[in-house]
Parts: C-alpha cells; sequence; structure tokens
C-alpha cells in the first residue's frame, strides 16, 4: 500500500474541510452565537494538522485501486471525525460519540438522528448538520477533485472509489472537468430547489437546509416534525419533485444539457425507478385511504413517502410508524432498492436490482431448458461479466455485514423490529426506521457499542462496502 | 411438455400413497378409532384416480428437465391434496385448507401446525401426520423411484428434481438402485434412533412418530411441549444426535459403509456446518446461562435448540421465544443456513452458503486487486461456473419469494414480526417462529390467504424453487 500517496491526499482533504466550516462558521457569526470559537478551533487544528502532511517529502508513486479504495475510506472517516469536533465543542451534542454519529450520519447522507429534540440546537450546528448532507451526496473526494489539482489516472481510482453504482463513467475527457460539471449541475439545481421553497414562504434559513438535505438525499430536518411541520403542500410536491431529481443518475442532466433527450427516456434503470415509484405510491395510497381526509392527501402523503425512502433521503410529513403493516413493510422494502446509480441517493441502487433480476431470471429459465444460451442485457448493452461479479459480491457482503450487525444490536434492549430496521435504514442511508427510530423517534436509545456498529453501517452504506472493507483486508496492506 | 410422461407418473404415486395410508389405516384399527373409514375411503379414491392414469395409451416420449421440475412440483401437490383427505373427513382438522396446511407442513418436512391443541387428535391423525415428514423427508418421488421400475435417464431428471442440494450425484451407476440405498440408510438410522428413544422410557408409540419426525427432519410431535415434554435429558442428547446426523449429506453415510472413513473428515460443508453448530451453541449457552439452573443444562438447551433449527427439524425442548433478543436473532439467522446438502434438512443447505461466501471473498478481493487470479475452491475441486449460476438463480429467487410473501402476509392483523418469522420459517422447513408462532404457538390465527402463501413457501422451500416456479413459467409449458 502506497502510505504516502493516501497520507498526502488525506492532508488535503482536510484543508478542504477547514474551507468548509467557514459556512456554519459564518452562521455563528451571522446569529452572534457562541458556537463560534468551536468552528474557529477546529478550522485551526484542521489547517494545522492538514499543513503538517506537506512537510512529507518524496514521490508520490504508483496508484492502484487499493489506495483509491483505502483512501475513500480513511477519508471519510477522518472528515466525520474533525468535523463531529465543533458539535462536541460547542455542547450541541455534549457527548462526542454522538457527534461521530450524527455526522456520520449527515456525511453518508443517512440523516438518522440522535438527538431527541432536534430544534433545541444552535443554528451553525444545524446549519452544519445540513451542509454535512450536501457534501456528502456527491462525494468529499469528488468535492476535492473538483477543486485540487491531480492527474487523471490516479484520480480515476478515488472517483471510482467513492461514487455510487457499479460502474463509473467519464462525463468529458477530463476526471477534473467531469467532477466540476457534476458539481455545477448539483449547485444549479440546489439553487432551483431553494427558490422555489422561497415561493412556498418557507424562511431562508429553512430553505437553505432543507434544499442541501435534499440535494445530498440526506434527510436532516431543523424542525421535529421535519418537512411535515410547514403544513403546506406546495412544499411537499416541490421537495418530492427534487427528491426525485437527486435519485436521478447525474449523467443524465448532464446529456440532457447537451441536447441529448433521447437518453432519458432510453434509459432502462430511469424506466424502473419511476415505475417501482409509481407501483408503491398507488399501492400505499390505497393502504392508507381511509386515515386521511381526502384521496389527494393520501396520494400527497404517499408520494412523498414513498420518494423520500426510495430516494434515502427519509424525510417525512407522516408518522408512517401509524400506518398499516403492509405500508410499513413496503417501505422498509423499499430501503434496500434506494435510487439509480450515479445519484446523491442511498440503498442498493436500482441498477444493482436489475442486474441481480436479469441475472436470476436468465439462469432461472436455464434450469429449465439448459441448452438456451440467453445473454443477459441491461441499458441495451450485454452485461459485462466483470460488473456481474462486481455486484454478487456486493449484495454478498451487503447482506452479511447486515446479518452481523443484527446479531451485534441484540447486546440492546431494543425490540426485534428496531434492531431489524435500523441496521436497514443505516445501511442503505435512509435515515427513520420503524417504532422508537420511526420518523418522530430518534437513535438516542441505543448504547454506545450500537451507536460504532450503525456507524460502521452508514459507512459502509455509503461507500458501497469496498473501500470499507479494503481498509481491513490484510492482502490491501501488503507490501507489493 | 411432456403432460402424458406427467400424468403417467403422477398416477402411479397416487397408488404409491394409497400404500402409505396402510400404516395410519392399521394404527387406526389397532386404536379402534372410528377414524378408520377416512383412511380407507382415500385409499379407495386413490386407487380409483390413479388406476385410470392406466388407462392413458400411448408412447410415453422424450423427457427433459423441465418434465421432471413439473412432475415433482405436481407430485408434491397432489401427494398433499389427496393426503390432507382423512385429517378432514375424520373431523381432526375441521377446515380442508388447515388439513392441506398441516400435511404440506408434513411432507416438506416443515412441522409448522396450525393445532392449537395437538393432543386432541386422533392416534391415527397424530400418526399420518409424523409419517408424512417421513415420506417428505426423503422424497415422494425418490421413495416412487426405489420401489417402481423406470429407466434411467428419466429417472435421473426426476430424482435431480426433488433432492435437497445443487448437485445430486448418483451413489451406484443405477438411479434405482441409489435410491433404494439411500431408502436402506434412512430406514436403519430411523430404526436405530426408535430404539434408544425406547431405551430413554419413551412410549412406542412416541418413540415411533419422534423417530419419523427426526428423520424427515419435520418436527412435529404428538406433545404440545414437543420433546420437552419428556423431562428427560437422556432423550433429548439422542433426539440431539439423530437430527444432527439426517443433517449430514446421506453420500457419506454411504462412503463411510463401504470403507471410506477419509471421506468423512475431508468433507468441507460438514466441517463448516459443525463449526457453525458448536460456534452457536457456544454464543446462545453464554446468553440463556442466567436462565437455568446449571452450565449443563443450559448446553443442553442451547445444543439442543441449534441443531433442531440448523437441522430444520424445528423440535424444541425450551419456548426459546423466552431467551434473550441474541440468541432468538441467531436463531432465525441459522434457518436461513439449514442443514447439508444431500441431506434430509431444509433451508439454504450449508453448500450453497460456502460457494456464496467463497464467491464473494473471491470477488472483494479482485476488487482490490483486479488482476488477481483465483479459482474458487469447494470440496477441494475448482467450482463449476452452471453450478454457481445456479445457486446465484436461487439466492434471488429465494429472497424475491421472501420479500413478496412478506409483503403479502401483511394484509393480516399479525405483528411485524410474526410475519417475518414466519415466512422464514416455512420457507426454510423449519417450523416454529418468534411470538404467537413460536415453538409454544400455532399458525392457527393467520387467515385463509396467510394459510394458502405459507403452503406456497413450504413447497418452494422443499423442492429448492425451480420446480415450482417450472410450473408458472409459460416456457416450460410451450410445445417444442
Amino acid at each position: 500500500m502506497n502510505t504516502r500517496y493516501i497520507v498526502s491526499i488525506l492532508g488535503k482533504l482536510l484543508l478542504v474541510e477547514a474551507l468548509l466550516l467557514l459556512a456554519p462558521f459564518a452562521v455563528a457569526v451571522y446569529y452572534g452565537e457562541e458556537t463560534v470559537f468551536a468552528y474557529a478551533l477546529t478550522m485551526g487544528l484542521l489547517l494545522l494538522v492538514g499543513g503538517a502532511t506537506f512537510l512529507l517529502k518524496g514521490k508520490n508513486g504508483i496508484i492502484r485501486p487499493r489506495e483509491g479504495l483505502a483512501t475513500a475510506g480513511l477519508a471519510w472517516i477522518v472528515f466525520s471525525l474533525f468535523g463531529a469536533l465543533p458539535l462536541w465543542m460547542t455542547g450541541d451534542i455534549p457527548v462526542y460519540l454522538d457527534a461521530v454519529f450524527e455526522v456520520v450520519s449527515g456525511f453518508t447522507t443517512t440523516g438518522a438522528t440522535i438527538l431527541a429534540d432536534v430544534e433545541a440546537l444552535s443554528q451553525s450546528a444545524l446549519f452544519w448538520r445540513s451542509l454535512t448532507h450536501w457534501i456528502g451526496g456527491m462525494g468529499v473526494l469528488v468535492f476535492a477533485l473538483a477543486i485540487l489539482p491531480a492527474t487523471d489516472t490516479k484520480s480515476m481510482h478515488l472517483m471510482r472509489a467513492e461514487m455510487a453504482g457499479p460502474e463509473v463513467s467519464k462525463l468529458v475527457s477530463k476526471i477534473r472537468l467531469t467532477a466540476r460539471l457534476l458539481y455545477v449541475i448539483y449547485i444549479v439545481l440546489t439553487l432551483i430547489e431553494f427558490v422555489l421553497l422561497l415561493f412556498g414562504d418557507m424562511p431562508v434559513y429553512d430553505a437553505l437546509t432543507h434544499s442541501f438535505a435534499t440535494a445530498g438525499t440526506g434527510g436532516f430536518s431543523n424542525k421535529a416534525l421535519s418537512v411535515g411541520a410547514y403544513e403546506s403542500p406546495y412544499i411537499e410536491w416541490v421537495i418530492t419533485a427534487f427528491m426525485l431529481l437527486f435519485s436521478i443518475n447525474f449523467n443524465l442532466f448532464y446529456l440532457v444539457l447537451i441536447g441529448n433527450f433521447a437518453s432519458l427516456f432510453k434509459n432502462e434503470e430511469l424506466r424502473c425507478f419511476l415505475c417501482i415509484v409509481l407501483g408503491a405510491t398507488a399501492i400505499i395510497t390505497l393502504n392508507i385511504l381511509p386515515l386521511y381526509d381526502s384521496i389527494g392527501e393520501a396520494i400527497r402523503k404517499a408520494a412523498f413517502q414513498v420518494v423520500s425512502i426510495m430516494s434515502t433521503a427519509g424525510f417525512a410529513t407522516a408518522d408512517f410508524n401509524l400506518w398499516p403493516n403492509l405500508s410499513r413493510t413496503l417501505l422498509v422494502l423499499l430501503m434496500f432498492f434506494g435510487a439509480c446509480a450515479g445519484s446523491t441517493g442511498g440503498g442498493m441502487k436500482i441498477y444493482r436490482i436489475m442486474v441481480v433480476c436479469k441475472t436470476a431470471v436468465a439462469q432461472i429459465r436455464r434450469q429449465i431448458d439448459p441448452r438456451l444460451i440467453n445473454p443477459i442485457k441491461v441499458e441495451g448493452a450485454i452485461l459485462n461479466p466483470a460488473t456481474r461479479s462486481g455486484i454478487t459480491a456486493y449484495m454478498f457482503a451487503f447482506f452479511a455485514i447486515f446479518a452481523v450487525s443484527n446479531l451485534l444490536l441484540c447486546f440492546d434492549d431494543t425490540s426485534l423490529v428496531v434492531n431489524f430496521t435500523a441496521v436497514v435504514t443505516c445501511i442503505n442511508n435512509v435515515g427513520p426506521g420503524l417504532e422508537e427510530i420511526g420518523p418522530m423517534g430518534s437513535f438516542a436509545g441505543f448504547s454506545p457499542f450500537s451507536k460504532l456498529v450503525l456507524i460502521f453501517d452508514m459507512l459502509v452504506g455509503r461507500l458501497e462496502i469496498f473501500p470499507v472493507l479494503a481498509l481491513f483486508a490484510p492482502s490491501a496492506w501488503k507490501k507489493s
């Protein structure tokens, strides 16, 4: 393993984080909060530690996939450990582990909170919480790639390790330009949502934090009742629409921008995603109809919740914990599906589900007729065997980590449903689960050990397993 | 699809079932029960319908895998529909659907019961219930193959469709001889258990029914408290030992019989199975220690329950519903694992779990180092790609059916834990679940619709999916 390279990248990332902390620092100054010292202190510390890595001399050497994976894994851990400092120092979250949980939940765009009373937090803390979603959505490395100079071959391994989905395509020939393009699309969409929310009479501060959380498909809200607090159908529909947009592969936005509208209709993953959204919304609407005054309201609540869960944002406009079992089970099932590859959403990704289903159907047909030769086509092209192998490995590692996490959570006194949905919602980066950890609940009741397990699950989910596993694989650290 | 062939096999199977019903008929006569008429009537009906198929004239034509799969699927459904008749006619189970549930649970060696009070049943009904386990354990087609004349090429497709595990090997050159050999081993082991149980002062009738249920890894008991009713450590250990034996690939018994003891120690699946049994027993012993008087008792209860769940027998000596969450979650997880391939046990089979784990590890290592070439070896040989594809298809079909069944059960008022564990325990042919359907509970509370879903799951689980899917696949029924 090329540790010199990894350390030098991590050092640069710390400087980037110092830059990002300027935002909550400014908010603290604006609101005249005492918390301002904590942000200043953390920024100083980041500059010191990040700057120290520049003292490392020598050449960086070659970079292989393992360095990309390990860098991504470490980057997120280091980013979270430093990012939690201000929340802890200000006393907003008195226990450091809880602050780490909250910040990991932010960066990984999970949106699960350990806060029993969100509204008691300072404005700067709430702002930083929402901003972590926005940074984590597109990825901390992609952000660094967009602003730092680096060669293409090295960057590709980094980008591949962090981006959501089984395959990464460069939009344009240069990685750095691709990263910038992605960020431009991201910023523009976030701004449009911000403006539309202002039209709905949402306060500026709230519109900004909710836009950040929607864009990253995170789900932190500065209201205890989440989006439901505004009691505005207009705001609910705007956020539904943008959660949907941020669940789509960003490559499609680029293709539409350069005038290739046909790609939008030809995209198999998008069609599949929309079909699932519509189907699930229809089922849940019928199921919850007796609970609401009008069919319009039932459709709005159902659509919001389905899109919120599938995009893995995890916002809520209703306590779906109180919905019938069919809706609750369906929502938990949809948590596994997640959004499209190449979006800011989490979960397994529709692309992987499609590949798995098509492979299974082809092989079941082969059981019935062994002479059958039926190549599997995805997005119009025959599936690359390496992609399929990667997806199989991903799936099994996913379920193995899922099962072990579930067992480890049993040392707590929580119910089986809480344990199960806690792991589902964290590993898929959704946010709320059922019962005590439902949309109106919090993760405060878990033991420190369980919180560590769930922090691990959130990171594993966001980084799609391999970067985190690479950190623990002895083979990755072997000298070559 | 060659329907003529399928009908002619089904006809013969009905005659075989008539023969099998002689046993409960004899029990009814011995105990002077009024139920005797129901068995006589059912036998008459079976002879009539089965005999009628002999009127079909013409050649049978060629047999492909699809005929094997469809025959196996239909055979089990027909066997169950007729097998439920006597239980319903005698009034032992007043609702026909419940009787079908009970008999499917018997034949598939699940052992889930809809009976709130087992001990209220007639002796003949209890005997038939246990006998269905014994027949289903080795397979109804294998039984037919052992006693009916048939050509080898045709039989192989039948045997392959019904046997547990991803690969079927003939022990000797002839299928019929293989089937007979398997049954001889099966009968001898059952007899030894029967005798050992008698030594433990178990009544003859109980020893017979419990031996049947252990051999088939079914789990029906004629006692409401299951094996716990006898309060005998000796009986518990004997049944633990035999549940373990019946979880082992029967090929190993044959190899040991012909003097090849080395094969026992070289068998990777067996080693893996025993390691999981020992590990899980150790964890559960520590977890339940505070609930029992001595460590010996805790070990006995833990070992019995772990082996009972992994063998998928589903007997109980304690209400594990009252154990801590860690033990309960671990037991539910072990239900998925199941026994070894080629045994009478259910679940996914250790062999499949091994293949999946090895494939995942190899592919995770390939993510870290893409140039790595590492062929996957199982049982000392490089894994056949067709076997691996079959296992992948099996796994994904399994989880898809699992998810849909869980959703369909939501129309009932049962809790999420009951729904989840009902599907786990039925699709893996274990028997008990958690809460109301725990080892001391019953499936009586489910609606008829939910019972149908669970009947489907039990059949899908026992036949390892493909034979049941073949019945519904349009491609299987296409004229060729």
